[in-house]
């Protein structure tokens, strides 16, 4: 029977086993400290040097930092040790599996050093805590999506022709012939709500082969996406991402709150609603007068979205801000334009901490303005013929998002780019380990 | 306000607006009848043919089946409606999209078809229902996952060197150089387990260019995956899938079972735990006594499983088998092996209704052994070094399972393979739509 160490306290002059990673070895003359680490926490094994204690003596001498093994002892509450006033003095271990020495990596090791080490790097409470972070995340998600009758879609990875522009996409050999690996589940989350899933949810990988390597791009990350039928406008699409992300902000702050303030320095706070919203050009206003200008039908730069999330940071107190009434030249043929102005869309991007995390949109579900919208963008009919059918036979008014779970992590804990928040990282110079 | 049409007899004589697709439209002498369906049923509307109708009357004589459209009216509760005993009284109507006649498929038409116009026969109330049974099936995962302290991760799908046996893995063109798309996420969970994840889970995309296309193989379907340290044996995994399965089965079988005995046909039991567990030589004694010979050395054929799916449900009415000690000549490098029979693995297959749906194994995680039958089926050092890293420095017992999402989903709505139950299913003669 194996006890967590954060259990050990409860089990004072009981003997347990624990089991875990070496963390260090102190060989003092007549006796021996251990810390050892597991999933839950790290304690202090006392090993004290006598003829009757030689073989633990003696594969103690052996133990590297890394190394796995269980521990059998005796836990002795001992207000004077540091490690949680608690120790166990060893009966017997038994050694699992020894680590090469030194460990390739230390604390202060480059990210990429960390990573080509993933299974050493891992170990650290904090790297731990994110993924921790990630599963009350995914776990939220979960719990909205059935609190609100979404369904659950895996749509296809691998693709007949290239999706949406055809650009930056990854090709494979599919028995001989051409495939592509998807960007986006855009066309087959449309092609569930025109089949009557009307509030479709998926969470899976996306590929993009962009050849500009920042650290805001992976070629390879996990989009969030919904599509949502009979929408009125991109309006509720944002009404809806407000009270999914509160939602997921709710339950990270109330299982990680403390842990993250005290491995990252960061405080969760839950967001007020509703968000803040501007339309592009008050943006551009906004970020005119900090001295930062973007033309009329350009999109926002990565530095104007930085400029933006601090101003309504110290503005008013909130780190997301949605951006609106984007210039049709800007968006994608899918997103519907504005009744009162063609060259506006019914779009927006979302913000956090000065990062576009979100795309959403009401989509052109009109098959015949939406042929057109394409044409105008120099799309071939060709190429989207399978997308085209999918509004032949009836398709109700709608509109989704895609979120990008990565950027939203990284952004919660104060993390540069998605790289630091990644299990294993993709990037135009990096496929292993 | 849109009302869900399930909800609309607590709206008796109130006047509501539903919206969804056109079922049917019949056009008598003095009045029209229609049935729309949303995602929570359907419902009949009436309008009487009138001077002041007049333009409801022509909109309707447009209609065709499949449009997506919105319907205002009263709301009347009448016994004679076969549809549920209430109808609307239709006061407007608002067109959205127009569907192409006659639609592409009808419920008779082929799965193939059905498949190639996929927005149409998603609308099937089964279909939907499929989509529905796999969201609870993940909400129930995710609990589990919750409440036994499970870290959920995503692993890359791109990969530099072939996974496991580098047979059939798609290749990518990875700009300019070759990588692959993942089978499995094996070799990172494992280097999760090593990194202190003690229990990882993944859902997730795997891939495999599998050129055999039977009804049970897609080249791209959903896995699940956990894998957790500090095991004693396979055994524990194997209670663990039990507890798994069983928590799954619970949730659908409260959430939908009368909707699948509708539909399908088929009562969905939770099943008694445990589940009955024999070796594989205990399995071909069983086969043999059926006139099915496996040879010694032999995994089971598909036909052989189906024998003893049909052997346990009508011997022990259980629908669930576990079989072990599978010979390692049939396994992969990285099973552990039993510490009494080199020739036999701590691994075992779950079969369920007589298809397996899951492989799982306790691993080896000491590295001389694991290199030493990498070697002996002949895999190339080389090429699992990024592997064989993750076992160098300290690594914890553990063993894990690979769980087919669609095969479980497709045994418990009684189909025929994964097909019938995927979204957008990829097959080697099929990337569209």
């Amino acid at each position: 029977m194996r006890t967590l160490i954060k259990n050990i306290p409860h089990h004072a002059e009981n003997t347990v086993t624990v089991k875990g990673f070496v963390e260090s070895v102190r060989n003092l003359k007549h006796v021996q400290f251990l810390t050892i680490r597991d999933g839950s926490g790290a304690l202090q094994i006392v090993n004290e040097k006598s003829p009757i204690n030689e073989e633990n003596t003696s594969i103690i001498n052996s133990l590297t930092e890394g190394s796995a093994a269980s521990f059998t002892g005796k836990v002795c509450i001992s207000p004077k040790v540091k490690l949680g006033g608690v120790e166990l003095q060893l009966q017997s271990i038994k050694l699992y599996s020894l680590a090469k020495s030194p460990l390739p990596i230390s604390k202060d090791s480059s990210l990429e050093k960390k990573i080509d080490n993933r299974a050493v790097s891992l170990r650290d409470p904090a790297q731990r805590l994110v993924y921790q972070v990630q599963t009350s995340m995914i776990t939220a998600m979960n719990e909205f999506w059935a609190d609100n009758d979404f369904t659950i879609m895996f749509s296809p990875k691998i693709m007949g022709t290239a999706s949406e522009s055809g650009a930056e996409v990854f090709k494979i050999d599919y028995f001989g012939r051409d495939a592509y690996l998807a960007q986006s589940p855009q066309f087959y989350k449309q092609m569930g709500v025109a089949g009557g899933i009307e509030k479709y949810a998926e969470i899976g990988p996306v590929f993009r082969a962009d050849p500009s390597s920042t650290p805001r791009h992976n070629s390879e990350f996990i989009s969030v996406d919904m599509e949502v039928a009979w929408i009125d406008g991109h309006e509720d699409i944002m009404d809806l991402e407000e009270r999914f992300l509160t939602h997921i902000f709710e339950r990270v702050a109330s299982a990680h709150g403390k842990t993250i303030s005290k491995e990252f320095g960061i405080d969760i706070t839950v967001p007020k609603q509703p968000f803040p919203r501007i339309t592009l050009q008050e943006g551009r206003e906004i970020l005119q007068q900090k001295g930062h200008f973007i033309e009329e039908n350009d999109d926002l730069d990565p530095a104007g979205e930085k400029l933006l999330g601090q101003h309504f940071m110290e503005a008013h107190g909130h780190d997301f801000v949605f951006v609106t009434e984007y210039p049709s030249s800007v968006r994608a043929f899918y997103h519907m334009r504005s009744e009162n102005n063609p060259m506006v869309t019914k779009s927006f991007d979302l913000l956090y901490k000065g990062t576009e995390i979100t795309t959403g949109a009401q989509r052109e579900h009109r098959l015949d303005i939406l042929m057109s919208q394409a044409e105008e963008k120099g799309l071939s009919e060709a190429h989207l013929q399978h997308y085209f059918n999918t509004f032949l036979y009836g398709c109700p008014p709608h509109g989704g998002l895609g979120l990008g779970l990565g950027r939203l992590l990284s952004g919660m804990l104060g993390q540069r780019g998605i790289t630091p928040v990644t299990f294993l990282p993709r990037t135009m110079t990096r496929i292993t380990p």
